[in-house]
């Protein structure tokens, strides 16, 4: 499908105007970035993974009737996607205490959470992606109280179906990251689940092992972190079990760019 | 008044028990810290000037019917309250961005806020005081949802009634923190306000100059801090126009321990 103009290069993805109007092709790259960017890596097959993992959980969260940008995967680094209009929130949901909210409240790592939070930041890399609460977002118009109560409650439902999916697998969903958008169609809008859904923007801990599966092993330079992409892509059966584990098989599967 | 065994010193004040059950001599100290104790100072009459312009603050507040400690000051330092479990929560209200939160959002010091804002931090100096969310404060169960609904409502309450309190002196209430706690009585429990309202706990700024007359002065290492506290008891009526405007003149008036 031809791509057109690039509008947006991230640390992670590459955005470039769709086929028809209000598309997007999203591109994944192997870029790794950690500490608000002072961290960095390329991890050969990364994209591709996440490309893949995403395309999987969009899929099934749009079967239980959640509305998502997804549209269509195009190859191996490429998906089509809806245009919205982001809203300047990264919203977490977390269910056992890890990274910063264990440093800020002075929680173990591994803590089991009373229930399962939900916390919103502002997406602003110069300032760090501050957390922010309800009334920061309602003053400065970040989101309007229903957009708001959309995310929490989108979010909730998310983090149901997530805890499932990867509890079926043998992986304990610690915590994770969304970002929404406003979808116009018409006269209406609505919010929509936008970015993407990967171990980049998970905490996924092997359920026997508590071995970690996702971007801290990034961030903490532990290694092996194409290979726990893998494993996961592997048990969430994008992986076929007899091509082995390495992000290089998938890479090697289809015709990449 | 007699008082009773120490019970707790901090940074500004140390708690006597009282001469009954229930009560609390609260002992204003002239002790100045910022920066979570790092900066450390003893301002010559810091503790009086505070003892009486929150005394004044908390009996006005009664006068609209806000619940508060405060039961009578019994001398230049101390005044007699009502011992609360204090919720471990500090509530500040925000008119103007200044200090953490223009830091935090990238606001400029001085921009005039869409609207009132409230926020919470956790009580933790280990922690360093972090921003929390209701989300955070139900889950840990710093308070209940009642509670913070009565935490907010009061909090707004007192940011009206103190910005005209200031006005009509011509300061500018930029913003302010007061801590909570939850009153005893027989089977009924209450939050009331407790803890002080003073210049350690406000940005004031002289309405025509901008001059701070407040905390600010001791953290930025401007000067003039008790002859900004002095002013602010001036023009609240507490020094007397020709008792003049230095700490040390009030600490005269009476008998001082
Ligand atoms: N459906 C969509 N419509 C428009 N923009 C989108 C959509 N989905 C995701 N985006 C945006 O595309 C970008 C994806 O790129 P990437 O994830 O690499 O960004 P980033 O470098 O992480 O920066 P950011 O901090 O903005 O996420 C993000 O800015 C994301 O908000
Ligand atoms: N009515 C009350 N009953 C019980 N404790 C109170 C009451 N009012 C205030 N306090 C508590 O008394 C202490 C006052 O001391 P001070 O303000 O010096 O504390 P601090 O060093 O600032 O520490 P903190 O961070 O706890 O405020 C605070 O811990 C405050 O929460
Ligand atoms: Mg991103
Ligand atoms: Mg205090």
């Amino acid at each position: 499908m031809a791509r057109g103009r690039k509008i947006y290069e991230g640390k992670a993805k590459i955005l470039y105007e769709g086929p028809e109007p209000g598309t997007i092709i999203q591109y994944f790259k192997d870029d790794a970035t950690a500490n608000n960017a002072e961290k960095r890596a390329v991890l050969d097959g990364k994209g591709v993974l996440n490309n893949r993992i995403s395309e999987l959980i969009f899929t099934r969260l749009a079967g239980i009737g959640l509305p998502t940008h997804f549209i269509k995967r195009l190859n191996m680094r490429e998906q089509l996607i809806k245009q919205a209009e982001i809203i300047p929130l990264e919203v977490v949901c977390r269910n056992v205490a890890a990274g910063s909210i264990a440093k800020r409240l002075g929680l173990e790592e591994g803590t089991q959470l009373p229930r399962s939070l939900i916390e919103f930041y502002y997406k602003k890399d110069e300032l760090g992606d501050p957390l922010v609460t309800e009334e920061h977002i309602g003053a400065f118009n970040w989101a309007s109280p229903q957009e708001v109560d959309d995310m929490i409650s989108m979010t909730l439902r998310i983090n149901d179906f997530l805890a499932g999916m990867f509890a079926a697998i043998g992986i304990k969903l610690i915590d994770f990251k969304v970002e929404y958008g406003r979808h116009f169609e018409g006269d209406t809008v609505r919010v929509i689940l936008a970015d993407e859904i990967s171990p980049d923007c998970c905490r996924l801990w092997d359920m026997e092992t508590n071995e970690k599966m996702d971007k801290d092993r990034f961030r903490r330079d532990m290694g092996g972190i194409t290979e726990a992409y893998s494993e996961v892509a592997r048990r969430l059966g994008i992986i076929k079990e007899n091509e082995a584990g390495s992000g290089a098989d998938i890479v090697s599967i289809g015709g990449d760019k």
